[in-house]
């Protein structure tokens, strides 16, 4: 499963996720879908008393592995789905453009919540519904190769989109915008943020392209916190 | 400024509208943008202790008070923008498909959050972000007149989006979804859930065609509560 690369489409995702993350220090932080362990060393950068990383690639997991020797980072080759921690775990649970790879979000709702303390944060951001409602993810183009605009369609209805990134083929699950903020408030969250993103000035700058970033949002972040 | 028509594609909305709305009996209800006054003479048919519907079209208010003689309603011509009444008067407020025509909604949450009681829900509808980005608020057509999909552009550029409704000239104001959501939990309301219109069984059944409203959400409902 290919993910995005920090500093490429990534950059517009993390620039704003960081804003809805809490103040990380002293906490015990859960990353599903994590990957490399980008976020896992990020959380011990901002001085977490633990990090707990899940991710289901073997590979992903062992890479994790090897760019780290912090005993207080460790990393469990699971599925998001499969995840069976204690009660109250953790005090922040993240996850970085994952759960649009899982069939059932109301599921990953119901698993963070019992692994979160009471009070405790969930933030997350997936592909924007807008973009994953087509199997085709990807601008409606002019004769001329220009992009028109973003093409919408199937939004209502949910499930498998079969897609393909630098020529691979990759399952998603697209689900509506309320999908996830009701999921969320069904488990018991309570809704603090929601944000769709924006190309930052500095991606402006570098990449003028990037002003395309404005014509459709590629993603959406969600903070919640779990009732006290 | 044409409206809707209940039966149309006001009916899309409704229906579920009508779902977030809390009992109405014994309670003080406003309506902002009331039109006609429908949803005034509906909320008092759920018996609702009194009504106050506001418009700003002379016309329709008072077509409105034409059409009832309950003396539990009160219509008053206003701009939305511009309503000031009593600390906690209220406990529900209701809008249908209007605060797409104001420009600050922001300044909305806030008189609505002054004049409802804690506790109190705030339930409305406009048109859908999806459906508004652009001016030209259509689907996208192939050169036999299919409808190929329905194009999303500008999204991240808030403000006026200049239509038109049966050859007349509409000015919208276009936000995104997170600006809703994120104006509403600004100013202290608990978001309770989120829709996007889907057509009934119903509209299935006798018109056919609806069968596309599944494939970009035309509405957007959002029920919140005051904090307590």
């Amino acid at each position: 499963m290919p993910r995005s690369v920090k500093g490429l489409e990534g950059a517009g995702e993390w620039y704003i996720l960081k804003e809805l993350i809490p103040e990380l220090k002293e906490k015990n932080v859960l990353d599903l879908g994590c990957g490399f362990g980008w976020h896992c060393r990020y959380a011990r950068e901002q001085q977490a008393s633990s990090v707990t990383g899940v991710d289901i690639s073997e590979k992903m997991i062992q890479r994790a592995r090897e760019m780290t020797n912090d005993p207080l980072i460790s990393y469990i080759k699971a599925s998001i789905e499969d995840i069976d921690f204690s009660i109250s775990q953790f005090d922040v649970v993240i996850s970085s453009l994952a759960f649009h790879y899982i069939k059932s979000f109301k599921s990953v709702c119901e698993k963070v919540s019992n692994c979160l303390k009471p009070g405790g944060s969930f933030v997350f951001s997936v592909e924007h519904p807008i973009f994953t409602s087509r199997n085709e993810q990807d601008w409606y183009y002019n004769e001329l190769g220009n992009r028109l605009h973003w093409p919408v369609d199937n939004y209502q209805i949910e499930g498998i989109r079969e897609t393909t990134f630098l020529n691979e083929n990759i399952t998603k699950y697209h689900r509506t915008v309320s999908t996830y903020i009701n999921d969320l408030i069904n488990t018991g969250f309570i809704i603090s943020a929601v944000k769709e993103s924006v190309p930052s000035d500095e991606m402006l700058k570098s990449i003028p392209k990037m002003i395309d970033e404005n014509r459709r949002p590629m993603f959406l972040m969600i903070s919640v916190e779990k009732g006290k």
